[in-house]
């Protein structure tokens, strides 16, 4: 599987699409807002730039795209209204892999930016967008030219699926039963993943530039810990009984692994200081319930994967086999859910790009 | 009609699609390309950038879309080289109305960018896209960022239809047979526009920056000259015809005008003048036959015509009428083909940023 081909949140504004299912995402965003307000507060003050570029890097297609850029650049209007200064332009990069709708976005942009500048009111700087598409795992950007970098539940995506996973037969992610062998591999490609990103973004930041980053994650730190693989041990559990009732080849099901990792807050700084290029102003965990805002919490939580993970099955599995894999996912979810009190981690780092 | 939400080439990679029916387009850009190697020549050596900043402004989706970027970089390539200077990292933007198909442009990248770094070779710097969704008649980019700007056969299209075409009955364009006043707020629409282009465009170049204009136009000081309204003239013949047999409302018809401006070089040339920013480097004319590539000249002029025209004419009419629309008008373009030597001219302005 070529994930930078493949990955791609599902498109379009229909049932399954990612806009229509990306509660968790949106509640995960406003969690994190006073770091996120904190780090774009401390930059300008420190830098007062003539012109402040900001990047998201993941940033899908859906409600939350644009939110949080326009949260900064509230943050930032009001500063230099306070200081009383002349207003930036802002620049505006939207970034995700080539797969990503980004039309949607683009098509939703002028109703957005008018909306926008009424709410920014007089005297605010001119806000310029752009989409790049492409992988974080490589350069994006000119050199020194970002400000501000924030990417929201994206980095914990790799850039490819681990190699050696033969043996993790019957799983489609880290779980209980994977061999060491298996763990082990996810890990070393996180580590080349995530260190490959830093190395990237410090190019592009610059100095004193800032990056918040929210990944899913765990707090133990044992890989396979219930917290972060029992969502994928769930759906495992549906595709392994699709393959003894005949919908799917064994084989096929041995052969799909999911291209993620949630990491550890210790893992995640052990990276940031072995990269050495940015200090770590903070580093946070939180969680959220699967189940928020409704009382369906299965057909919620199934539709929020689903719009994450369909094209990723398509691409292995073929399309035929979708609805009934969801079907059967939505029910184990509200059996869980109604039994369970089940929660997405999430690690949050902040960080400073140093000379 | 709201222009900025409903003009755009017609996108995917289907029949009627811009991306298979832009050869006219291909072959203009062609046409100028010494002027564009000239001024890009001109540029680097003078102002050796570390990072070159290039705009494509309304690149819409096809073969066209990447091929005048990736001659303009490997022109610099070749020049660094020769000058044995480190190479620029190089900036794309891609502009476009945000109705613009970028998800096909998007997804044509990744293969685009491995063959663009094997012809370079080694030693030639990143280089980064970004698409822009927005009307060009606005400010875009941030001050003082671009180099080089880029634009064929996109400023002949206005911001909007011009008011005031009450009068231009039984025609969609500037006709022999309109009123002065229909020619005059035609022109009036081009002069506001083209200098607003102009003006944003001055804000975002940097000093000695350079922009290649190529548009739709005409040699003749006649703005209902036969040279650049007989295209439209012809569809209207056919709109006429059906609304004859009741297949249109008349009152549809006579509300139906493109928003287009076909300029003289000379109405260029004036408005560069007056709006004063820019120097003109060279202004030249040129043609290109409606019948290029293949004998089937009417099916391929209508198809070109289709891909540009199309959503125009659905937001206005709605889709019913489409199919035979276009095979009247392939009809009558076949006819008028095999009969007359009929052309397209082409307005080149090459322009320096003054300070």
């Amino acid at each position: 599987m070529e994930v930078v081909k493949v990955l791609h949140m599902n498109g379009g504004m229909g049932d399954t699409s990612y806009a229509n299912n990306s509660l968790v995402q949106q509640k995960v965003i406003s969690m994190t807002k006073p770091i996120t307000e904190d780090a774009i507060t401390q930059l300008y003050c420190s830098t007062l730039p003539k012109s402040l570029v900001i990047a998201d890097l993941g940033c899908s297609s859906g409600p939350n795209t644009l939110f949080v850029v326009s949260e900064l650049i509230k943050v930032v209007n009001q500063l230099r209204q306070k200081l009383r200064h002349q207003s930036p332009e802002y620049q505006v990069f939207l970034n995700d892999l080539p797969g990503n709708d980004f039309n949607t976005i683009f098509k939703s942009l002028p109703s957005f930016q008018k909306k926008m500048s009424s709410q920014l009111g007089a005297g605010a700087g001119p806000c310029f967008f752009a989409g790049v598409p492409g992988s974080f795992y490589g350069r994006l950007f000119q050199s020194k030219t970002l400000h501000f970098v924030h990417s929201s539940y994206s980095l914990q995506w790799l850039s490819k699926v681990p190699e050696q996973l033969e043996s993790n037969k019957g799983n489609i992610y880290m779980a209980r039963t994977s061999p060491p062998s298996v763990l082990r591999a996810y890990h070393a490609q996180f580590q080349q993943d995530f260190s490959m990103f830093l190395k990237c973004r410090a190019e592009e930041l610059v100095l004193s530039g800032r990056m918040v980053l929210t990944l899913l994650g765990r707090r133990s730190e044992d890989p396979s810990s219930k917290e972060c693989c029992y969502i994928w041990e769930l759906l495992a559990l549906v595709l392994n009984e699709m393959v003894s009732e005949g919908f799917i080849e064994e084989e096929k099901m041995d052969s799909f692994n999911i291209p993620q990792y949630t990491p550890s807050p210790s893992e995640v700084k052990s990276e940031v200081l072995k990269e050495g290029s940015f200090s770590i102003a903070c580093l946070e965990v939180s969680e959220v319930n699967w189940n928020i805002y409704s009382n369906d919490g299965g057909y919620n939580v199934a539709q929020c994967m689903r719009a994450v993970a369909e094209p990723l099955l398509v691409s292995h599995f073929g399309e035929a086999i979708i609805e009934e894999v969801f079907s059967r996912y939505r029910e184990i979810l509200s059996d869980r859910i109604s039994k369970e009190n089940t929660r997405f981690v999430n690690v949050i780092v902040s960080l400073i790009k140093k000379e």
